[in-house]
């Protein structure tokens, strides 16, 4: 699994700002960051009137555009997707995603604290609280960290999700949904797989392959 | 595969318009239509200053953001991505693809002519040119259709990538490139599939399964 990790705390708190701070930090070590954040706000992809925000405006369910920098991708969805589906669509090759604003998914979290902005933590322990970082100091049963000091943070994310991390050499996913895979069948399905590519003409080393199955058809659900 | 259709044509041909009438001419008959659209102006995902921005500025390699009623995904990249490998990561689903600004990519090609710009068609047969939409009648080496009715050449389309087509069940993608399975190959692979993961728990009917193997662990290659 990929660790998720996410920012929380009190409108104005510098959510944004410590994820500024973490990102170059934890990338300087080597580390493929990426993150997703919640909004309300309806946004655009691209500028009003350009030909991306069009094909987006005309319907098109997957709208992408391309530059020599970077790409973007909007999508147009019925419902919300949840933020383990999105990092399986599209985080799944980073080493530590950083969410903000997901206050209500079972993941760890960071609470960021303002004095100035008063009252208590907005998460506990049983939450998924796992440090506190704050301007003020203040009791919390998880380590607290200073604001001012994202470094001591990044370390501290880097001890407990980072390093020395085995990734899963195989990973399934059906329907959209992670299936976990005790050590065995990891194990069975990672030789498997490479029993299966090895004898296919043009396939050498590699890195990284995917195997897709779609059971529909023209729309309907067909029975194995 | 899945169908990719380029359309090409010169500066204020009316490419873009062409697509908009397209993309819900073929939706309203059931088909998922994505659209891809080379830039080579930068853009940004959401508005300047916003939270997703300021990921995306502070380096996060891949920032996602997602709202109630769509997504969007900005990712950086040290080189531009090819229309094959853009298709694969971020379109997989979708029946057609609809692509603006890939005069020299080898995919199937419409172009849009007006008459009032002149000049010669850009593409030819040999360039994978399969029909030319203009506002003048003209001599072409294939169909030829009028830009003011888009909905022949969705029949057109319709009948030449979409109807009767049989998807692929099984799709091969390593290192980003697709592996073309023979007959034979694709449906061995697809009992394989189905035969793994029939004995796990929690694996009912499914319309979509992906098995994902990465052979780097912490950066470096490790020989199967």
């Amino acid at each position: 699994m990929i660790p998720i990790l996410s920012i929380v705390g009190r409108s104005g708190s510098g959510k944004t700002t410590l994820l500024e701070a973490l990102i170059p930090l934890l990338q300087a070590r080597g580390y493929r960051v990426g993150t997703v954040k919640h909004a309300s706000h309806e946004f655009h992809l691209d500028q009003e009137g350009k030909d991306s925000w069009r094909h987006a405006q005309a319907g098109a369910e997957i709208a992408v555009i391309s530059t020599p920098k970077g790409l973007g991708v909007f999508q147009s969805l019925s419902r919300e997707k949840a933020l383990e589906e999105l990092v399986e669509s599209y985080l799944s090759e980073m080493d530590l995603v950083l969410a903000e604003g997901y206050k209500g998914e079972r993941v760890p979290k960071i609470e960021v604290h303002r004095g100035q902005l008063g009252g208590e933590l907005l998460t506990s322990k049983e939450e998924g609280l796992l440090a506190v970082a704050s301007d003020v100091p203040l009791r919390a049963e998880v380590p607290l960290f200073s604001l001012d000091d994202p470094k001591a943070l990044a370390d501290f994310l880097e001890e407990r999700f980072l390093r020395n991390r085995q990734r899963e050499k195989v990973q399934l996913q059906v329907d959209g949904h992670r299936v976990p895979l005790n050590p065995f069948v990891h194990d069975l399905f990672h030789s498997l797989l490479l029993a299966m590519v090895a004898p296919l003409k043009g396939i050498g080393h590699f890195r990284r392959l995917t195997l897709r199955l779609d059971t529909s058809e023209n729309g309907k659900v067909i029975q194995p």
